[in-house]
């Protein structure tokens, strides 16, 4: 039943009801984590045999370098070839780093506060003020690194396209806005992949400031879960034929497709900007862990490769979207006290609930012993200005218990609702 | 003969002879390096078993977590406890890292500029001058970084005790002045193990600047090459009991223990320091690599094993030092045209020349085909004042090219000198 439909008896009666089940869920003292994007142990085990492709000495030598040794600054060149290959840029665009390319992406944003980009009049560190296009919801690891550094963060809607891009291209008119966040394809968390049209319009983007960056986080490039994979457009080519090579930066990494805490990551940018910023890492850093790199190249090979391995992580995921789908459709739909993506890639379900209800839901979540993303998390400080946003993750917890989870979340929402509705 | 005493006619002769000796040399067409402190190929292979000591899903469990997922920011606990082992330092004052200490040094650097550290007033890009201690002859690579971030680098002299601490008790009087570099133990390049008195007056500086920072970088603190390990004071308790437990950040890596391009890492430092820094750090990644940290774990397991591993690295090590130090003695010895230092550890032998020969000799290396470490480089800016210290780093080329490779430092040094001499 529709909740706005209903009568203070019929809301009262559900009420009864929702504490009823909330209080038997309670009971079975859960302990369930859906805060993160974290793959199972299932994946993790599926992807063993990388522990063990290299064996003896002679198995590290790669490239004409031995990989155990100093030196090779941006990376193995079989291990730029394999991002190349994935991504669709070319090989000498890669910069290969460690465990996460979050590091890269904040090591980006640190540079250009202390040294200044490529086309830097100078250090953001001596500008008055700085500001960033912050497309939402979105990762908040992302906001974060920017509001670290004292950033101002404009919030961007996100629309079934990509984020609203006549927003964007009227913002960069300002020479304050340096850069926008960006997950092109299986945002984080909606799930929308970006529209032609919407990279094209990135790619040509005209920004008042000379070092505007944007910064395109590719974390789920070949993540589908359900169906093929799906081509995608090379960033780096349009912005060069939109005679703007140096505006992006773009980052993927094996997080999700080996190990999530040992994988390797990359930084593609054009051959200009790695000029410039391998000028600057290499006073940081001699390289970062090329054994680690050839274990992927020796384990994934190429793009064809690591396909066939994200189809079997799909094999796994996409039970599990389905699980939190069907019950939000069968628990929630009938309710209408939220809309949610469907999406077919990517890690997340986000769901968009009533108005001012979504911290209150995931309090109460808690208190049945299932954690969440924190409510806000997805918007600019922390801040959903509606309270509306929720973001699940479901790939962490096996089927039975995600089963139990999603029970808990929606009775948990149903009360919260109840609750507002009742005043 | 010493050059200094012989007339020009013995010079002219001595002339003829090298010159006969080094066009000898060239016509070998050699290609050495001995630019870096390479670990040689015999070195990496002696750890292969650190290859395969994971093979199961089972295997990579430690600490009540997953080591391939995501998570523990700071280091596995059991990797932690390997570093206060061998550094004798505190579990919980280890914040371990990934393949190379340098980046842990530049990120504390770098944050000191852009969010400043524990104590400091405001971040020090907001600061008008920044001075930063360097004892010279010291490591390039960490004046480069400060060098890199606009600061101001101020040279002290090395003492066979370690850097001159009667200057630094009165540099670091300048409020201006924010930390200095050191490498305790077998200083690089003089292989210099700082004294009982020297390491106590670091810990009782008692600086202008609130947030001074001491810059540990303990490479070398298990590299022993000739004879047993050498136990050496704990900065950390030293600071902490002088009453200024957070002056001081620690540094180490298994670089040069397992492999120089995979180890790990470590940040060491008060309590205080770790909560305010891994606030910062926690936004810049979700952990370093903890499969690699593990495996490190398990190959190593604690100090005794580690210094056990030590005690191989120094049999390969120490005929290379010997061949050095033989070869100078025999050859540069008579001459009287340069000191050097006889270290029992680290990775160099620190040559000082006659004034105004560095830069020459090493030309005339390069022009037989062994590249050493450019002239300059172990001084701030790459400066040497007096041209004339030289760092030799022995660990890569097998011993008999090492010898070549010698024969070549020895005679260039001598052209360098007479050249010189005879004006």
């Amino acid at each position: 039943m529709k909740y706005s439909d209903c009568s203070k008896t019929e809301l009262l009666e559900e009420q009864k009801a929702c504490l009823a089940a909330f209080e038997g869920l309670k009971e079975k003292y859960l302990k369930l984590d859906m805060s993160r994007g974290k793959p199972g142990r299932e994946q993790l085990d599926m992807v063993s045999d990388i522990l063990t492709v290299l064996n003896e000495p002679e198995d590290c030598f790669v490239d004409g370098m031995d990989a155990r040794n100093y030196g090779g600054l941006a990376g193995l060149p079989s291990a730029k070839a394999l991002f190349a290959d994935i991504l669709g840029c070319r090989p000498e665009e890669c910069f290969v780093g460690g465990s996460a390319s979050l590091t890269l992406m904040y090591d980006t944003i640190s540079k250009a506060y202390t040294h200044g980009l490529l086309h830097s009049p100078q250090p953001w560190a001596k500008l008055d003020r700085v500001k960033f296009l912050c497309p939402a919801p979105g990762y908040d690891r992302h906001f974060r690194i920017t509001e670290s550094f004292g950033a101002e963060l404009i919030t961007v809607k996100m629309t079934p396209t990509g984020p609203d891009m006549d927003a964007v291209e009227e913002l960069v008119k300002d020479p304050d806005v340096k850069g926008i966040w960006c997950v092109p394809k299986y945002s984080n968390p909606d799930g929308i992949v970006y529209s032609t049209e919407t990279i094209r319009r990135f790619a040509n983007l005209k920004p008042a400031a000379p070092d505007f960056i944007i910064m395109w986080d590719n974390a789920y490039c070949v993540h589908e879960f359900d169906g093929d994979f799906v081509p995608f457009p090379d960033i780096l080519s349009l912005c060069r034929e939109a005679g703007s090579p140096d505006m992006v930066f773009e980052y993927a990494s094996t997080s999700k497709i080996t190990f999530p805490g040992a994988g390797i990551s990359v930084m593609a940018a054009s051959e200009e900007n790695q000029k410039y910023m391998q000028k600057l890492m290499g006073v940081q850093m001699i390289s970062y862990d090329k054994v680690n790199q050839l274990r992927h190249v020796r384990y994934l090979k190429d793009r064809a490769g690591t396909l066939a391995l994200m189809k079997k992580h799909a094999a796994i995921l996409k039970p599990k979207f389905a699980i939190v789908l069907e019950t939000l459709e069968r628990e929630i739909a009938p309710c209408g006290i939220a809309e949610w993506q469907k999406p077919k890639g990517g890690y997340f379900v986000s769901v968009n609930t009533m108005e001012g209800i979504a911290t209150r839901t995931l309090a109460l979540c808690k208190e049945a012993g299932v954690v969440m993303t924190a409510a806000g998390a997805t918007f600019p400080y922390g801040k959903d200005p509606r309270d509306s946003n929720i973001r699940i993750a479901p790939s962490l917890p096996p089927v039975e218990e995600l089963e139990q989870a999603m029970e808990v979340f929606c009775v948990s929402m149903k009360l919260a609702a109840l609750e507002k509705l009742l005043g």
